[in-house]
């Protein structure tokens, strides 16, 4: 049965997975929405509505199993299986990528690195070495990757995108500051750090403006 | 005047200057709400509501002028203002951070790097030199600087933003895998790269699990 969630609840999964962890590190067996509405500072309305998407998961009265929670979530969210990832783009971002541990531990496996620069080429990064574009294409097909992680100029990126879709990758994780036109089918989860600073710059500047209002008009 | 804006429709509006600006680039004088439309794939309506939020921007019959909306997005943006950074943490994701030049050309100015590695301490990159954690506080104070890029393990991040508010950052770009708690009217956009990846793979999942339904029930 598959059941049409929309994407603001997919969104919010991470972060109540992200909870239940620390609260099954901390060895908390049960949790009442209420008071994981208080840690998570969302309303206890909201979780309900949010887990009532996926058939509740156990009686709200007595609480949630905590552990029991975490790995439903983490089953939601595809995190009972293996991705493997290859990064294409081996500049500073690329390694930050590649040498984030917590990934792994999540079942994202980095297989492949890829980059245009010959001077990068062998290069080791936690054991994977860097090898030259043109491999890419080959790799993807024999090594069964289903992510590509994209950390290129958005010059390139749309290029690299059709390339990579017409070996079968499943997705892309684009840090390429574009939108990526990609076949149906064919996942992008967009990091775009400029919007997401941009962003922070106007809530800034709304912060002073609000400031500079004279009093009364609160 | 302050009008209060939703986050969603903010949300939007780096997209709209990024399109605008690459718009501009390519020479464009005027564009129609249908034409940034179809090039955006948001609906036209949705560009006209969005844009009324802010007064409208021009007639819309004879098309909006790209050059004055893509400075005023900027201006509503905080774009016309500097801002002067500090990332604290100078491991991969902070020096590539700092390498990232297009961040200056917005008017984000990288003035200082910190880390607790003594083996960092001197580092140059850009010109800017790896200084200790020590020093993080004196430096903000006397430097003007408005925004913390924290790329450090979660486990710190609470104590390193407590710091940094104490002595007055506006705000912080968080990319430590933790929700901030910091005083009202400091600004905090956080990138959860994990949440982001697992989105990904949420996406993955269901659409594989889509396409094993049984035929006629789609």
């Amino acid at each position: 049965m598959v059941k049409e969630i929309s994407q603001a609840v997919i969104g919010r999964l991470p972060r109540y997975f992200r909870y239940l962890g620390e609260l099954k590190d901390d060895g908390v067996e049960r949790i009442s929405s209420q008071e994981l509405s208080r840690i998570m500072n969302v309303t206890a309305s909201q979780i309900r509505q949010d887990f009532n998407n996926f058939g509740g998961f156990g009686q709200q009265g007595y609480g949630y199993n905590v552990e029991y929670l975490y790995t439903e979530i983490g089953k939601i969210l595809g995190l009972d299986k293996t991705h493997h990832l290859i990064i294409v783009g081996a500049g500073n971002l690329g390694q930050a990528l590649a040498n984030y541990m917590n990934f792994e531990r999540r079942g994202f496996i980095f297989t492949g690195l890829f980059d245009v620069n010959p001077a990068l080429y062998g290069k080791n990064i936690r054991g994977i070495r860097v090898r030259p574009m043109e491999e890419m294409a080959d790799f993807v097909r024999q090594n069964n990757v289903d992510i590509a992680v994209l950390t290129i100029p958005k010059t390139e990126a749309e290029k690299v995108a059709s390339q990579l879709t017409s070996v079968g990758i499943k997705a892309i994780w684009n840090f390429a500051h574009v939108d990526l036109a990609v076949p149906e089918g064919v996942q992008v989860e967009n990091v775009h750090l400029s919007d997401s600073l941009m962003r922070l710059s106007y809530n800034i500047n709304r912060y002073e403006a609000e400031k500079e209002r004279p009093s009364g008009q609160a």
